[in-house]
């Protein structure tokens, strides 16, 4: 017998796991849980690792507007009435999801306040549609326990109420929701038209961004912004100031233009601005010693303003102003991150540490002013630092909902920064982030292409469904333990159904082995560890009902977009992919115009053995006894 | 002024930056520290979450010969001599890097002993060759720290004595030094050739691959292993069990067919064997409600030879047998995970962890018989749950290097494992790993193809790197750093040439550029926000010596590898491709024969200009005042 048969595992002191997304039973795995405390019961979060920064103890409930007041009775609510008896108006009280009690007042100046962003709403106990919708789109959350992050600020929901009356559909990004991402568009020559701008909108939708950014210099921005709202079912943010600067010297730029772009573009109904007005004239001299300066486009052209002028930021010194333009359509803040790090060395520098102390500032100023907020997070960062710069970020910015940029995780392979972003966007939604801004493999080197906006969009699906998995996430994992009973019954059909992108699943499958073999196309038949998992009776794997199938299955004929992916990758001669996209109708001949009679026939075991030997011609081995 | 002007910043209260890393002036970052205690100090550690196993505090020291001792003396090697009158031999003394000595004595069996392994040489204190060679290899080492760490058994030097002989440079696998990263090659088709598994090796190589398994199935296995063990400069592994078993019924597979198929691959020159010892009878019972049973062919095949048997695992029950063959080529033991998880569902489960307790017995009785060891890790692993598991081996294994495949994070990603898997593997890196086994995108749907080698090495190059300048490895973000100063620089001919692939960052920029502008290609010329950087005179960026440089430049002529890259991207016609690959000579009418007189020539600034206006024609913005 083994020596080690009675060896006790080390224990795991914390967090034992209390999450609803499925721990296996006698899996000694430590899970994050939905931490208590300051960040909500809803907040799913990592466990901490020794040294970083204590969470903030506040909320957007401590920063609300001049004459707002609050206190929660966790009891019941009979205190209520008798509290502020000199405002005149009747306290909104209402349950939490938590069980207490919340009671709002507004003093005498807001008599026949009407509510107008979700974060209005919300402080006022109401649950609006697109809460509601946000509920139904991720289960795990009712709709007052939407309506209470969104209060709480650790929440926003970007929907722009112009927006709202065209086709968006209402989507939420904060810790309690799953993890999002964002993709770019724009910055296109002249040339480009606004349907390529709208195909390019599909195309993003497609591949899962859950908002886009139309960040375009060139053609008509104004006419193609609106037809991208139009047409859009997620959220569309811009950065403001490149509007503000066409067609205008830089040194022009002035407060009225600032505000009547914003105005224009918010009555368009673009559902958030990224606005950078966290970077300084002070914090100039921490960027002195830096290898790469500013690499935030806003941000350089900001930092060039304030030292021509010898001024402060417009954007900072307009805050308040600039508050009550969104509030007014409900535009949310994404505060732009104007001095974050271009390379691994500036990562976590003064600047952008000093930075990120007055995104704080302005996040609870935002909030006095009832605009949803979420804040912009850096772009390179050592791996070992993410943790910390997300953690400081809750820190200073009480939660609010961070949006980042990556972060690259080394400097040295461009042409393959959507993975070296993607490694830490991972990183970053585990130990904090709520979307993720995707970096395609043209990252340093040009415009991405319409399959670089795919690549970029599946790495970055990919970083968010690792996060919230590893957050525990009730249902998170339910797709990825499907394919894995798929895998184990060696059901190839099913398997490639539940992939993300199952065209190029089947595609590369075909490219070695054009048919649903009982064994796995790496190894073969004899090598086929999952087969001879399931040729042991004891083993339950690969024999639960509906994933189960009887015989091999000859695959159904290669799609164009399959072909393609094959014509791409240079395997196999066209006239071998030809013949994998029309083998049905010609080998099995099919009558003219109707479907090949064999997509859905079963092949028996022997032929599906005979086309392995054909197309894998692998040494046979013999494991019967 | 700012309201946040005077906040102080969140203290660290763990691992002030001491590594020799750089870390800039005015940073914030946490960094992981070279960990004291019983990993010793040259063991690059990250921080632990809290509820991580503890390390173990016994090393490669305490699992010694019979009849071998030891003891260190901190102070001095007065009281050596006197300490063991009776064995007779003199006793071995050293000063270890630690500044301590160390004595080792041997009784009377071991009179006449001739070290054969590293791990025998290290403890004897001897520095051997290929100990030398590490150290030359890996800078912020010295010869007497990897014989320490290799005396230890935390650091290995896969080495077969008769692979030395051959081209062999070697190399080694341990927390102390570089995070490596392994291809696998084979399970080829019988028509696959010696010759081309010999150049899938050199592209392996090529691409970074630190050693490369030979998985064969197919072919003449044994003349193939020959020619890759003669030709390789890296370290070769093998599964010996798949030669084992072929033309033999997996019932009949005996004692004698292990130990002699192991002595025959031994004297071939393989450097390390993978065995799966560590699935035992007991543990199968933890196997039978996973969702994907074993996964590991070797696992199954074991899993199944010990059902038809009704006995334990053979390669278990011949342990010591096979650590006497292995010993005496010094062959070193990649001791196999036959219970690795084959989805998250079945990761860190009950099968998976009495698996490695298995496995920290064989490593102390390996090393009790002077083999080298690493041990094998899980293939897929919530990203929660990948510390624990690099924690909970360092624990049971005593710190011996662990070599993991993966992990993947998500299962629903079929085609793009290499980035699912790349992601877990950094973390895997930065948390313990120290060899990283390469997924390529075509895992779990066929053989990986050339380019599939490719994307799989550089996934794994990016984690690799990523988790060394984690770990603050001296030297590791150089060039990381200089690649950074070079793109501030805006000098695109040493961006590209710092680059892993320099071809694809230089076939993506000429997709859409095919000059050296002062600007970069994504923004184009008026939107560059590293131009505005540099031309922000205060600002240190782009300015170094070196790095600096005068006019732009056209770029060379496409080159053949170039020219492919964009064929496959399917971005630009055949015509456009051609004309970049052929431009210089044509556009300048070079010589017949000639190198193009242009080709290091520098365009002025309006032409470049031009060039950009004519091949992106960005609205202009005027930045000036």
């Amino acid at each position: 017998m083994s020596q080690s048969a009675n060896y006790v595992l080390p224990p795991l002191g914390l967090n034992p796991s209390t999450t609803a997304a499925g721990t296996t039973p006698g899996s000694f795995a430590r899970k994050p849980t939905i931490a208590p405390g300051p960040e909500g019961r809803y907040t799913f979060a990592s466990p901490d690792t020794p040294g970083m920064p204590e969470p903030s103890m506040k909320t957007a409930w401590d920063f609300l507007p001049d004459g707002w007041a609050t206190f929660v009775d966790a009891a019941d609510q009979a205190t209520c009435v008798s509290r502020d008896p000199e405002s005149g108006l009747r306290p909104y009280s209402f349950k939490q999801s938590d069980g207490s009690t919340r009671h709002v007042t507004l003093d005498k100046r807001w008599k026949g306040f009407q509510p107008v962003t979700q974060l209005e709403y919300a402080r006022l106990g109401i649950i609006t549609g697109p809460m509601k919708r946000v509920a139904e789109r991720e289960p795990h959350l009712t709709p007052a326990q939407v309506r209470d992050e969104v209060a709480a600020g650790r929440m926003i929901i970007p929907a722009n109420i112009n927006h709202l009356k065209y086709q968006l559909d209402p989507m939420a990004i904060g810790r309690a929701s799953k993890t999002k991402i964002n993709a770019n568009m724009g910055a296109s020559p002249v040339s480009s038209s606004t349907d390529e701008e709208v195909d390019k909108l599909k195309w993003a939708e497609k591949w899962g961004a859950d908002t886009v950014m139309d960040l375009s210099t060139g053609g008509n921005l104004d006419e193609c912004r609106a037809a991208i709202i139009r047409n859009s079912t997620v959220p569309i943010g811009t950065v403001p100031i490149y509007s503000m600067i066409i067609g205008r010297k830089l040194y022009d730029l002035d407060a009225e233009t600032i505000l009547a772009t914003l105005k224009h573009q918010a009555q368009q109904g673009v559902d958030y601005f990224t606005i950078h007005a966290g970077v300084l004239r002070e914090h100039l001299q921490f960027v002195k010693k830096r290898l790469i300066g500013i690499v935030s486009r806003g941000g350089s052209l900001l930092a060039k303003w304030m030292i021509d002028h010898d001024a402060e930021n417009p954007m900072y010194t307009l805050w308040d102003d600039i508050c009550d333009v969104m509030r007014g359509y409900d535009v949310s803040f994404s505060i732009g991150d104007g001095l974050r790090p271009g390379g691994l060395a500036d990562a976590t520098d003064r600047a952008q540490l000093a930075e990120l102390c007055t995104l704080g500032e302005l996040t609870e100023r935002a909030w006095r002013k009832g605009v949803q907020v979420m804040i912009e997070g850096p772009g390179h960062v050592p791996f070992d630092q993410i943790e910390y710069n997300m953690k400081l970020q809750r820190t200073l910015c009480h939660g609010a909902p961070f949006y980042v940029l990556g972060p690259l995780v080394t400097d040295i392979f461009p042409g393959y920064d959507h993975i070296t972003s993607c490694i830490g966007a991972t990183s970053a939604g585990f130990h904090g982030a709520s979307m993720l801004c995707y970096v395609t493999p043209k990252e340093h080197l040009g415009l991405p292409k319409k399959d670089d906006v795919k690549q970029g969009c599946i790495a970055y699906k990919i970083a968010a469904h690792a996060a919230d998995v590893a957050l525990g996430i009730p249902g998170s994992r339910d797709r990825d333990d499907e394919l894995t009973k798929a895998r184990a019954a060696l059901n190839w059909e099913k398997h490639f159904e539940l992939s993300f992108d199952p065209d190029t699943a089947r595609a590369y499958h075909d490219e070695d082995l054009d048919v649903d073999t009982d064994f796995c196309a790496m190894c073969g038949h004899d090598w086929c560890s999952v087969r001879i998992s399931k040729e042991i009776v004891e083993f339950a794997s690969g024999k639960e009902d509906g994933y189960q199938w009887k015989k091999a299955k000859v695959t159904a004929a290669l799609t164009p977009e399959q072909q393609q992916i094959l014509a791409s990758r240079g395997n196999l001669s066209p006239e071998e992919i030809h013949k994998l996209a029309s083998k049905t109708k010609k080998a099995v001949g099919a009558k003219e115009g109707e479907k090949a009679s064999c997509h859905s026939d079963y092949v028996d075991d022997d032929s599906a053995k005979r086309l392995q030997e054909r197309s894998l011609p692998l040494v046979e081995l013999n494991t019967t006894n």
